[in-house]
Order: C-alpha cells, then structure tokens, then sequence
C-alpha cells in the first residue's frame, strides 16, 4: 500500500498556518493564508480547504490519497464532537468545525486546540525526543499547555487538560489574570506577566540598565533577557522570580504527572540556558528528588511548525476513514 | 469459558490484607495475615502464597482456575519490573516481589503502590462510579494520591505520578515533610498535619473547645470534626484552612488533569460534607470555571478494602498468562 499523506492546519488569529505531510511526518510543502474574520469567522475553514484543495491539484492529489486532517484552534473544543464552544480570536461559537471541514474537502477531520497540538508536535518531532511523557508549556501572551501520556493527548472530562497556565502560584493578592483569577502562572511567567515585572522592577530600582532601557523603548522580554545577560541584577532578579513560580507550578505539577521531559517554547524560550538553568534550580526545590531525577528540560525545537506538525499527528493517529 | 478468579494482595505494615474475587469483581472471600518484617520481610511473601493456597484448598481451586494476583505495597515501586525499590515498613530493597510470588503460586503476578490501588479500587466500584477520569486522594497519616486517567493507572516515567500529597503548597517557612521538603500539602491537609495544626490553635486560643479537649486528651482529627460540630470557631478555622491548601492544591491539579470525579478518602473523609463542603468552596476558586463545573467530589466508599479491590482489578487487566 502507498504512502498516504496527512494535512495539518493550525488556525490563527491573524493567519492559518497548513502544511501537507507524508504519513511518516516528512514536510512536503507548507504555506499560510490570511484569517478572514468576516460575519464571525464563516469563510475560514472554506478558505483553508479551497487553499488546500488548489495544492492538491498542484501536486497531483486527491482526496483518496489523503488520510486525513488535524485542525488546532485556539479556543475551548469538544474534541469528540468535533466542536469548538467558543474561539474569542476568530468568532467562532458553538461551531462544528471537523463537520464543515470533512464536507468540503471529503476526507477525515479531526479537532484539538492549539496548545495540545503544538505539545503534540514537539513530541513527536522536536524537543519530546522518544519520550512518552512530555509536558510543553508555551510562554507568549499567555502560558498554554499540554501534556503527553504515554504518548497521546492528556484531555480530561472536558478538554480542559493541560491547563497549567491557570494553576495558582500566588494565592494572595496576585495580580488578575484574563481568566477571571487572580494569582495564576501566566500573570508571572507569560512573557506578558514578565513584562509587567520588568517594568514594576525598573521603576522601583533607576539605577538599573532596565529602568536606562524602559525610558527608551517600551520593555519587552527580549529587553529583559538581554539587561540580565549584560549583568543588570534588576532583570536577573525579575527573571529569577518569574521562574521561582514556574518552577513551583511545573514542580507542583510534575509530581501529579511524573513527566520524563518539561518543554518550554514560546519566544521567550530563545533564551535557552539564561531560563532553563534557573527555572531547573527552582524546580527541584518543588519536585519529589525520586520525580526530579528523572526530568530533562529543552527548549521547543519547531518554533512556529509546532501547531502543523501536531496537527498531522492528530491526522496520522486519530483519522479514521468511518468518520466520513 | 468459565469465569476465573482474581487475587487482590494489600500488604502494610501491620498486616497483609488478601481477597478473592470472581473476574466481574464479586468478592468471594477476604481474610488477613500478620506481616512478618523478620530478616528484612523475606517471608512475607511465602506466607501470603501459603495462606491463598489453603484458601484455594478450601474452595477447590487450582492455579488453573486463577487468572492472576495484583499486590499493592506501600513504597517506590517499579511497575514494568515488578520490583519494590523500597518499602521502609517492610525491609524490602530492591525486591523482585511479582516474581517471587507467581514462582510460589505459579499464576501471573502485577505490582503497583498501594495509593494507586486504592484508587483503582475507588474508581472500580467505589466511589469512582463510571466517570473514567479520577483522582483519589487519602487523608490518613500521609495524603496518598492516585491518578486514573482514561480508565487506567496513570504512572509517568519512573512510577511516581500521583504525588499531590508532595506539592508545595506553603512555599515560604512552611513545616518540614517526611519527604525531605518543606511546605508539602502532607503537612497541612493529613490527618497528623490537621492535628498539628488544631494543636498549635489550641494553645493560641485556651477559650477555645478545643483547647479544653486538648487538656484532657491528646487531639485526633475526629475530635477536631466534632468540636467543628458543636461550634467551636478555633476547630472551624482550623479545617478551613487545611481545607484552603486541600482546594487550593486540588484546584491546581485539576486545571492539569481536568478530573470528573474527586475521591476523598482516609479515616478523616467520615466527616462527609463536614469536609467536603470548604474543600469544594475553596477548590471553585483555585479550578478553572470550566474545570470546576464537570467536578463532582465524593467521599471514598471502601474504606480499607479499597487496596484489595484495587489489586484484583489491576489482575483482571494486566495479569497476562505469558508473563509466567
């Protein structure tokens, strides 16, 4: 039997990433389109598969040769159902997205969020490394998550696994969160929540290169990294703190899950041992010694191809030709 | 096919507690021995596998008639391997129990730890009632934890998953742990670290009930429960805290696992809503709104059988003839 091939969509605010992959995971081709938002998001998923289907013709294919799709969202989703209930960046609400997608193109379509996927992609393709149990945080506007057990996907009841951006690590007076609670990782350890400190910091030490940077250009974590890089103990204490509740949050986790590799992506992650070296201190103070011991930390290795690559595996592993 | 039978093996300290059950899980017979810890606890298994045979004597039976044993013990496991790293209450160190055992009765033997049993057991038929994502917690002299994700025993990489009771919970000047941190959920939500705590309340509050009890008799977690009952707002603020680190802690883990079902077990769960009623309070503000609302807490159903009943269901699903 031939080789078939495997699609892998990662919906985006701004645009949607697609890739086509041979059922193996090797990168034939890969491209993006503009997210039109248009009347709650209704022309995307036509736009994907119109996109998809001019490729196809381009390299000779058709849907028989094709086993199916993964399709990550950002948002909460049903993954049985196909779902997704809400995706505040497009529009969608309540809407069925494996359904439309499937009809359009007449292959099998399958449906996860976008941080599962992405954790998904890095273990099978970057940072898991042959390890079965991965948890991948991703640091950018916020923390997202997801955890591999015995490599598959970590859903819970009500897809709402892998949340660990929402843990509380400051049970008093933290700072709010955009999820309605206070406290929680991602207000500290988001380059967002990293930000916030570095600017709280900055404005109570003027001595420092960060509050020099702060009154030229707005900070960033890039700006952070680089003041702790060039000795400035301001960043370096911001950035210690910010992984003092990381490490807490990921230790605290790790002794539920036990996982044999902690990924941590995002554009922060670009600082590789200027964060894992402290985040790795913090984290054993929190993880059992018999659960530390066994945990390698790496930075994501697939940068932005993460949510496509996840999403072929969610195609190669979960498609099935009778949901058609 | 005839139906066959399943042993389920909990070995403590004290006592070896054995059960014999029909493969749909009915239990035909349950008894106990006493643990002999001589020599390190090498006849600890020779007396299990003498007192099962003349069980199997007495009911006809023949290691034919046996599908297999599943034995939970209190200590580091290694589950593929059938080994126990390390069992204090015992003197084992690196023993090769499943081996040892299944030569004695020459049936197929599985090894997990007893809080993953105990979770089995719950999730099997005790409170766990059909949902397929639990997590069983048991509040006794330690927190004992069992995770049971898709209907299986989640164990990660090195067999520790399941440790809630070693999440930090104080993370500044919190009490020394057993396990060498400090500021463990253990030390503050057991039974020994609720009676800690109702100790250190009574003496700062001698108007207090409980400081009269105190004086009279040492404190228990069952007399905290009933001076909480008949008012007294030392003892109430004493559970309401512990029951804080309890929901605050579960909280974090469910934003992870996104449970259906949380068992709460260990002589302390008697106080029924006592308990449950702060812990679901406080655990609604640590959980995601979408976490919490596909929650439900039960207190566990089978008290000290759980390990047994755990065991013999770890024997009907992993007890494989080849492995004799």
């Amino acid at each position: 039997m031939e080789e078939k091939y495997l699609l892998g969509v990662d919906v985006g605010g701004t645009s949607v990433k697609i890739g086509l992959f041979t059922e193996s995971g090797q990168q034939k081709e890969k491209w993006s389109i503009a997210t039109n938002k248009d009347n709650n998001g209704e022309h995307v998923l036509e736009d994907i598969a119109r996109s998809i289907m001019r490729k196809w013709k381009e390299h000779g294919l058709t849907a028989a040769d094709v086993k199916g799709a993964g399709i990550g969202v950002p948002g909460f989703v049903n993954v049985n159902k196909g779902m997704i209930h809400f995706a505040v960046n497009i529009g969608w609400v309540d809407y069925p997205v494996t359904s439309i997608l499937s009809d359009f193109l007449q292959i099998p379509v399958v449906l996860d969020n976008d941080a599962n996927l992405a954790a998904a992609g890095e273990y099978w393709q970057g940072a898991g490394n042959d390890a079965v149990d991965v948890l991948v945080l991703t640091l950018g506007t916020g923390v997202g998550g997801g955890v591999i057990v015995n490599g598959d996907i970590l859903h819970g009841v009500s897809d709402m696994a892998g949340e660990i951006g929402h843990v509380t690590v400051i049970p008093e007076n933290g700072a709010p969160c955009n999820c309605g609670k206070t406290g929680c990782l991602e207000t500290v350890s988001s380059a967002t929540g990293m930000v916030r400190m570095a600017e709280e910091a900055a404005e109570k030490n003027p001595d420092s290169m960060l509050y020099i940077k702060k009154q030229q250009t707005p900070l960033t974590a890039e700006i952070l990294f680089e003041c702790a890089a060039a000795g400035d103990q301001t960043a370096d204490a911001v950035i210690d703190l910010s992984m003092h509740y990381l490490g807490m949050a990921v230790g605290n986790a790790a002794n539920v899950l036990n996982p044999q590799k902690i990924v941590i992506g995002g554009g922060v992650s670009a600082a590789g041992e200027r964060l894992l070296t402290p985040l790795r201190s913090h984290y054993n103070v929190h993880a059992l010694p018999k659960v530390a011991e066994h945990t390698a930390f790496a930075a994501a290795e697939l940068g932005n191809d993460a949510g496509i690559i996840g999403a072929a595996w969610l195609a190669k592993h979960k498609a099935a030709a009778d949901t058609l």
